[in-house]
């Protein structure tokens, strides 16, 4: 059985999934669903691969090997060594590769690369240890969001790809009536790849951040180019070896798939995106080198930057269960989620709740207890947390102070058990009037929560548009009880592209973007120019040809 | 019965063919099928027209009236004036009228915009006369490429829009399973219009180059401003009347769909272009400015500049049929067709036929011999030449015996009986070595064909991918009887992203793409970034943005 019938089943119900938007995950988020041993050998293998070199990946035109990484967690260096390749023989490369590749069909495509897929299923614990110990994500976090979260993602991106390529037949009879006789010509047309795609990725999320795009890419029958960030190489090294290995299982050329390390002192991603051959570019990172990617000539850019996320409070039914939601969404990973919310828009007379008004004091108050109380868990706190990947962003916390706001809750000093020198930080949260626009008006990357005090609730609204126009933002949290509010809060975000996460309670939270569902970033505000997956995000990296011929 | 259900019927059947790329075609091509009384309405209504004010535009904005057409045909002024509405005031209005029709369903946009094409097949007579005397068409050209045909293409715009529309679901149930208990969200997803739309038209295709861009902004929910060629408004101006009908008769506002009338000597184009408010570009005409438009800032844009097309001769089996559909792609509407040929490579031994090998000398002379005898026709000859629309491309044929080559046919002197003053100008064929790549590397828009004698059928394949890939190409004409070479071609060609039309005879040309079935343009080469229409060409748009709710 070849490859594409052996997964055919899988991709025809993700694309029923896409098509129907409502829940489907081909790989189990829960660890248990893996098997006994598995958490034992991905342990193992990580512990194998620390200050090692590491293996599955074609080295052929390594000129050295370099790595870098620090765990987050206990401050050492990772000690793993990664095949170094210069730009010009990896874009050679490429462009060798990728002859083949494209002339590979999409369901020969869709099917080994589903495939790599299963590879990496077996990986999905190397891949959390990996993760953890670059990103600073607690365990089960990398385990589920560079896992099983990460590989549906890619499933999503295989089977929109698939659906579009053959979304027009191979080959048709076109037969015009002129009158007396008809005119007959025999047509075809094909999905012709761009060209060489290169993935640029952060060291927050490596794998869920990357792993779109390159597959995107791949089935859209372009050789890849994935350069990760320096700090968090491991985690995707692993799903580039596994995308590697199942094309090397299927006799091509490896370099279909190549990773391209380089260190923070001798970066090589300006080479490499600004050369000739290099046609499609997938970005994740900050905004200012991010614009610079959007603006790189002749290039077709797929970009997640950042924003400004909002919290819009209207009313609630009752207010604990919305804090213990909200002071999660904040806490989790401590803020360092491009979908993490930032400014909390309270109106001055407070918010309505079913057992009565609660002034805007007391919500404030009850937000910052709510915050305090879950990260001062003995069970929850550390774990939410995870740790900082970035000192930068530590710091960035200990300055809000400084922001010109009120302090409401100080960072609480929070311990991980487990890791000793993990570096932690806390959410701080800092009142703000509505007036003082340049405070809230940046994206504060980390724990950094910002209350602000505005006249009414269209006020609040008027405020989070706007910024998601000007700053752009990913989510949007709302709370209100009023069916009419509920409807200008949609209409007014979607002015500004941003998608409305309302009333979450419970085990769900804004900062969460399911595979098959939700559109990842919706491509319409700056926080990023494309979205995954809508149906541009696969049809912008081929381009339709049609050849005909009178009969 | 509402608008859609009227025309759901031809919008399924569009979308099926859309979708198989057969035939299809809802506006019939001959004018024969509109009633006997329909010409002579439409020349009626054309004259009463002529030396007056356009009436059916929204006027209430008008600060004067303006126009400076002039016939090719007679040298004359149209003398039509249209209402000159200020930049700032177009911009607002769009804005004002785009919040109500961003409300319109999918299927209320769909449907009202498939009966505003019905409003303009009863003008087909007139936009045939008003396309005549602004574009220098013939009368049937400019009959069936202003009227069924660009009405086909409208439809298709319409069509594929209403699909990716309605693709997702507006409403979905997400239930996931969390062990115990299952997360429930009520979610919902809405294609969001991006914003106020820009259509840049051009002189030679006044209609079919700019009805796509129109219809699939509007169907998709953005308001549009149409600025037509000033050589050129007459006809769109037909079009965009009807549309305002349309919107009138179902109590919309008119200014959804605005026309913006300019002068040579105060053009408004870049005023439109870089307003911050307008979001989406479609523009037609020369690369230089379209190089323009594709660099602006924060739009969308949707181009087809210009490419320099190819004919490659390798072997055919009888070169009289070959040189007679050569002859008429050539000399048809003279040359100023974007998908018209201009070099021809021919091989330096000559080519293969059924009948024995001909050399290149002999192929040569046949081809300047087919196309003397075509122009020279009496009956023929006027007719498919038509008019020069500007004196500047008949300039450029008189110099072509300056561009270095030799000259193998001077243009013929050819007089249109009907019209004493008609800019006409024959095509001149000039010869050139391979070597002299900058004779034939620019585009030389009008009737001049460059003959380039090459090593071989690989050295021609060499330069016409080549020059499509940097300087463009919309079409490519092939004519092989071995079938190896004709998969090398199409690969090569497919490299360049251009469709090959192979071994075209008998009366159907390689100018000439079919709406439902042939995609105008790739938007994979120089000579444009959009394609007539492919799935991008309306999802660049809008934007999908999600909402959800636990429940």
């Amino acid at each position: 059985m070849n490859l594409f019938e052996k997964h055919k089943e899988t991709l025809q119900n993700a694309i029923k999934a896409i098509h129907e938007r409502t829940f489907f995950a081909a790989f189990p988020e829960h660890p248990k669903a893996y098997g006994e041993d598995a958490p034992g050998q991905g342990e193992a293998q990580f512990q194998q691969t620390r200050n090692n070199h590491f293996g599955g990946l074609n080295d052929k035109d390594a000129t050295g090997w370099i790595g870098e990484e620090t765990s987050p967690y206990t401050q050492e260096k990772l000690g793993v060594k990664y095949p170094e390749i210069d730009v010009a023989t990896l874009v050679r490369n490429a462009g060798k590769a990728g002859k083949n590749w494209r002339k590979a069909s999409p369901a020969e495509r869709a099917g080994l690369l589903m495939d790599s897929l299963d590879k990496m299923k077996d990986r999905f614990f190397e891949i959390g240890h990996a993760t953890q110990h670059t990103t600073g994500q607690s365990f089960i976090m990398s385990f589920q969001a560079s896992g099983p979260h990460a590989a549906d993602r890619a499933l999503e991106a295989i089977a929109l790809g698939y659906h579009e390529l053959t979304r027009f037949p191979e080959n048709a009879e076109w037969e015009k009536p002129m009158g007396k006789f008809n005119v007959k010509l025999k047509k075809s047309w094909k999905p012709v790849p761009r060209g060489t795609g290169l993935v640029i990725g952060c060291s927050t999320f490596p794998v869920w951040n990357s792993i779109p795009g390159i597959y995107a890419s791949l089935v859209t029958g372009n050789p890849v180019i994935v350069k990760p960030h320096p700090g968090a190489v491991y985690p995707i090294a692993i799903v580039v070896a596994c995308i590697q290995q199942a094309l090397t299982d299927n006799g091509l050329d490896p370099d279909i798939c190549q990773l391209a390390v380089d260190t923070h002192g001798n970066p090589v991603t300006k080479k490499l995106a600004e050369h000739n051959n290099v046609k499609l570019i997938d970005y994740t990172g900050g905004p200012s080198f991010g614009d610079y990617i959007e603006k790189l000539p002749g290039k077709i850019t797929f970009t997640e930057k950042a924003g400004v996320n909002s919290v819009i409070l209207d009313s609630v039914n009752s207010l604990d269960p919305v804090f213990q939601n909200l002071s999660f969404a904040i806490s989790l990973y401590s803020g360092q989620m491009c979908t993490a919310p930032q400014n909390i828009f309270i109106p001055e007379g407070g918010i309505k709740t079913a057992e009565g008004n609660l002034t805007y004091e007391e919500v404030v108050q009850k937000l910052a207890a709510n915050i305090k109380g879950l990260v001062t868990h003995p069970k929850m706190g550390a774990g939410t947390l995870g740790a900082i990947q970035n000192p930068a962003t530590r710091e960035r916390v200990a300055h809000a102070k400084n922001l010109g706001g009120h302090v409401v809750l100080e960072p609480e000093d929070v311990q991980n058990p487990e890791f000793a020198n993990a570096l932690i930080s806390a959410p701080v949260v800092v009142e703000v009037d509505a007036t003082n626009k340049d405070i809230f008006s940046e994206e504060r990357f980390g724990p950094i929560v910002l209350v602000v005090k505005t006249k009414d609730t269209g006020h609040s609204v008027e405020l989070a548009r706007d910024l998601a126009m000007e700053k752009g933002a990913i989510t949007c949290g709302a709370y209100t009880t009023d069916a009419g509010t509920r409807e200008m809060i949609a209409e007014e975000m979607e002015q500004a592209f941003t998608p409305v996460s309302f009333n979450m309670v419970g085990p769900i939270w804004m900062n969460q973007n399911a595979a098959f569902s939700d559109f990842h970033v919706t491509g319409g505000n700056p926080a990023g120019n494309a979205s995954f997956t809508n149906p541009e995000y696969v049809n912008k990296r081929f381009v339709w040809v049609g050849h005909r011929e009178v009969i």
